[in-house]
């Protein structure tokens, strides 16, 4: 996770590995110290006899290259938040190449983004994922194709119109600040890939999701730091929204069940769980965003 | 799943769809009331304050052709035990043509087998997992390809010298009573196939694995039947072996965690879970093999 030194006379993609993965470190950075002030919040109400979480923080390595930074926080808000920055790169395995942009001339790669999942103690508190990152495929001083994807949604237990409201509105606006389409094409997105097929059932009440976003290095990359401020501004005010409201068990039992259609969902569908684990991928910080507990009946 | 009529003169294959179906009500009969038996036995010891379990029978139809029961404990030795009998009957998508043995000549399939999966209260009983089938590809009244498949792993959360011992040494007698090659050959089967790449991990202690077995019908057909019976008599016996014994809370939530990799197992590998769910099965049947209440750190 060292950030290879480069000079002012470096390629122009390599100036922007280095933005991108500086930005998704800020990120980080400024959700788990939004994420620890909830968690002091906490002070009363339920479970507030319980001590304030904080980030646990794990580098690990990859092997054939790079490798990331997990945080993980078990606490009295968040009963596990993971929030995984990474930067690999390598190759493409023949598998992939074909399903990969660009890949099929030549098969190198370079990624980095930050991948966030929350399961909360109170289950009026939703759920949440976030992930944001910038691919470059070919030669790293040259790539032949360079994109940004991610997107945020909401996994609330029972929704809530206010929440949905809400968060939807949030991406909205950051939508619309960037492009007036980009909201007609996100949104349906998120809740094309959040789907169980299996089930017939969404997996909440969506958020947007992009991919293969390439229309302008600059302004893609702007629309992608948005999105994770955004974030960083809407989930919290839905936990504090609900933090301090008392549940009751049988709630806290739903809760588990639906847990249990997160499971699914990420193991089952979630392209990044499945292509990260299948190419050797850290384990650990995959699996992460698995729930603390959970029940199937 | 009420089977249909035929005249003795019937094509022979449709009497051997007679007969396999029949086989796998019978052996599910005969394991649910040993299983139920095993309830009973836990009049003392741990939750023996809690009902002996009973299974509850829930019968669907599958849209396509065909259907199923599912029976379903949750006891105070059986935390959740789910004994599934499906007979179904129809076209393989397109998909699927390439990889099923004489599909691609006619995509027709007759398909009836059992499926067991156990999950017990007591972390020092394993959990278990039994499958036998029969499957015909082509023609119902003369396929192209008829085959058994099959077969039972068990899943210590601490594996115990003489469980594993037993287990093994059951299945080796049924399998060298068929043929001197079969454990040989099925043993290192199932290992290979009840393994999670992404944790380097075996899922439990193994067991026998078969698949495509057309040697001969009627061998074929009585060595399935032997693995049945061969499980409906060992398992029972590890049970009986440690199901008064009492355990730790340390122990419960190391069965918890145990019990994650074998949610992930089944959502990412198995190939029953996986082709069943996308070509919309039963998901209530399918995934009644998972856990009750499952823990990941």
């Amino acid at each position: 996770m060292t950030q290879p030194a480069f000079k002012d006379n470096a390629p122009l993609s390599i100036h922007r590995q280095h933005a991108a993965q500086k930005w998704f470190r800020l990120l980080r950075d400024e959700i788990c110290a939004a994420f620890e002030a909830i968690e002091g919040n906490q002070a009363e109400g339920p479970l507030s006899d319980q001590p304030a979480g904080m980030f646990t923080r794990t580098p690990w390595n990859r092997e054939g290259g790079g490798g990331g930074e997990m945080s993980v926080m078990k606490g009295r808000v968040f009963e596990k938040v993971g929030v995984n920055i990474s930067t690999v790169m390598g190759e493409f395995s023949e598998t992939f190449r074909k399903e990969i942009p660009g890949a099929d001339a030549d098969p190198r790669f370079w990624a980095s983004g930050i991948s966030l999942v929350a399961h909360l103690q109170n289950p009026l508190v939703p759920a949440v994922h976030m992930n944001t990152r910038m691919i470059m495929v070919g030669d790293p001083e040259n790539p032949t194709r360079t994109w940004f994807g991610g997107g945020a949604d909401l996994t609330p237990m029972t929704p809530r119109e206010e929440d949905t409201r809400d968060f939807h509105a949030a991406f909205k606006a950051t939508c619309d600040k960037h492009n007036p389409d980009y909201y007609a094409k996100f949104k349906p997105w998120c809740d094309e890939y959040f789907f169980l097929k299996h089930r017939g059932e969404p997996r909440g009440i969506g958020g947007i999701f992009y991919d293969y976003l390439a229309e302008d290095w600059d302004k893609d990359f702007e629309f992608t730091k948005d999105v994770g401020k955004c974030f960083a501004e809407i989930y919290p005010s839905i936990v504090s929204r609900h933090q301090h409201q008392p549940w009751t068990d049988e709630q806290r039992e739903h809760q588990l069940r639906r847990r249990g259609r997160y499971v699914e969902f990420n193991l089952l569908y979630d392209r990044g769980t499945r292509f990260g684990l299948m190419t050797g991928g850290n384990t650990e910080a995959i699996l992460m965003s698995l729930p603390p507990i959970v029940k199937w009946d």
